[in-house]
């Protein structure tokens, strides 16, 4: 296998603003999410907490698409903490304890400059591997409002998505409008200066993955919806060329008429792949919700199933594993 | 490259007892050893602290070695921190936190199975990659006493080598024969439970480096002189198959008589390799030294020496590297 998975996992204080992120039961438990979704990866359940994340009406975590994709195509995985409250347990890359601080009060992370300092060392080793490609995927709570803000500093009119069918896209706009007006700047004052805009509106995933596609020469595929708009824009904004880049994501992003996914790409010019996961003729209304536009992506999910479709599986094949893995949660959890 | 060296960082309280290892400029600092040796390896200088780790007498670390062979052959690289008082300041695996307690007072490693474990997955992942050969190296001060006693309790004869000159054999023998009594063993008596000996009388990078070479089925060159033994002895007593390990050290702990290098390999059926490094031609005395039974082995100096070979450089190839990069030091560090 040429390709190697990397999770990459990321908290921001942004995630406990009430309304503003669903990747967990309550905005509380968003704190937990990275880590869960990890342990997920590699377990029957999390451990550090005893279920695996869902929104609060209950919808399962897209890390069981990641799953599903892993366990059909074998590809190996490796969990990146780029800055969370709790480190997972699994085996995972360190890179900082570091979560991103709220950027109505502060700037969100003065700590960009470590975070891809080393992401890029950890970039450089891989590159001198025989992997042709990483495939970079993301749990980060919050992360699509952080992502937005990024975008806007940088002189993007990007809309984010959400992993709920009603985008907050109200409150979304009055935090950044905060933020801005904290930072005493306007949309794209920053458009010449990315790592200021990662510094003040961004979060410990972001940083971690500008700087491991930095070390890394060969090809990335940012496995994520919105916010790896927002890592390819301070990519671009860095100097890079984004030849060697592709978003995957899933169809529920491309749909999601809430943001400005393709818009946005191409403006960026980074081109996209969507896979075409299909859950409507689940048995659960937790997965068959998806179609309604309930959590969407999330863990790499879109950029497993590339995987998975690359190694000679179709969505599927995919699907099929999802509504096994929901099948196995359900038998030991019947409450979810 | 189809190889991937990896470096281990552990930690055990029997490296603050005086006289038992030189692996540090005082035994307190035997606790920073393993972090800054990581970090040499990525940067000119550690970080964690402003200087390379010394013997009491000043003599570099064999950090030095691997640093110099990486230098030359490019080869990737990856940390990984089994169990330390401190984190390395560069991306690393993280497995625990958990440093390997003093075994005259109670059992070493309580946290064994968690570290196995971890590790096992980590190398589980890196068997679905392309890499053929793991080339383990480590970083332990007191590992060598940690190491005898792990071999006397599975059976073996075994006296491990030092990095200094006079091997306090006496002190490790009154430490480990503390140890048994506190634990009601004698030498021998956990031949049939490997586990039982490394919870008892272990440290964390024995459990990260069994368990690593468990989840990885591949070739697996253990890295070290005296300690690797403990491994190997441990990796067999589990069942496996000892065709697919070598260890790979250097001539200075094969021509150390004071400990029992070949004999006990033999014995337990581990083929060896042996750098043959020469620093008597030397300029510098710290360096020169090595030729006099000072540090010997560490950090996986032997194996990535084996890694500079197979890519093409000859040992001369890298002696002449550690001098240049001893010059460097000097040139930052005038009093080293």
């Amino acid at each position: 296998m040429k390709s190697l998975m990397l999770v990459v996992l990321g908290n921001t204080e942004i995630s406990t603003v009430p309304g503003i992120s669903v990747a967990g039961a309550t905005p509380e438990l968003t704190k937990l999410t990275p880590p869960a979704d990890a342990e997920y990866l590699f377990y029957e359940m999390p451990r550090i907490i005893d279920v695996i994340p869902v929104t609060p009406e209950g919808h399962p975590t897209p890390a069981i698409i990641t799953k599903a994709a892993r366990e059909l195509a074998g590809f190996p995985l490796m969990i990146v903490r780029a800055g969370t409250y709790l480190a997972p347990l699994v085996p995972h890359v360190h890179i900082s304890g570091h979560v991103g601080r709220d950027f109505r009060k502060e700037p969100a992370l003065p700590e960009f400059g470590e975070i891809v300092r080393l992401a890029k060392l950890f970039g450089e080793e891989l590159n001198k591997t025989g992997f042709e490609e990483l495939v970079i995927g993301e749990s980060t709570p919050g992360g699509t409002t952080t992502a937005q803000a990024v975008l806007r500093a940088l002189g993007y009119d990007a809309r984010t998505s959400s992993a709920s069918p009603n985008n907050p896209t109200d409150l979304k706009e009055r935090i950044i409008t905060e933020g801005f007006r904290r930072a005493g700047i306007e949309a794209g004052d920053l458009a010449e200066r990315p790592l200021e805009a990662l510094r003040q509106f961004g979060d410990p995933m972001i940083a971690a993955v500008v700087g491991i596609s930095m070390g890394f020469r060969k090809n990335v595929v940012l496995a994520g919806g919105t916010q790896m708009l927002a890592v390819s824009a301070v990519l671009k904004g860095l100097g890079e060329n984004m030849d060697r880049f592709m978003i995957a994501t899933t169809k529920w992003v491309v749909q999601d008429r809430s943001a400005t996914f393709l818009e946005t790409a191409k403006e960026i010019g980074v081109i996209t792949y969507a896979a075409d996961l299909d859950f409507s003729k689940s048995e659960f209304r937790g997965l068959r919700d998806y179609e309604r536009g309930y959590v969407k992506e999330g863990v790499g999910a879109g950029g497993a199933t590339w995987l998975a479709v690359k190694a000679g599986f179709s969505p599927e094949d995919v699907s099929g594993k999802v509504e096994e893995l929901y099948r196995r949660l359900m038998e030991m959890k019947p409450s979810l």
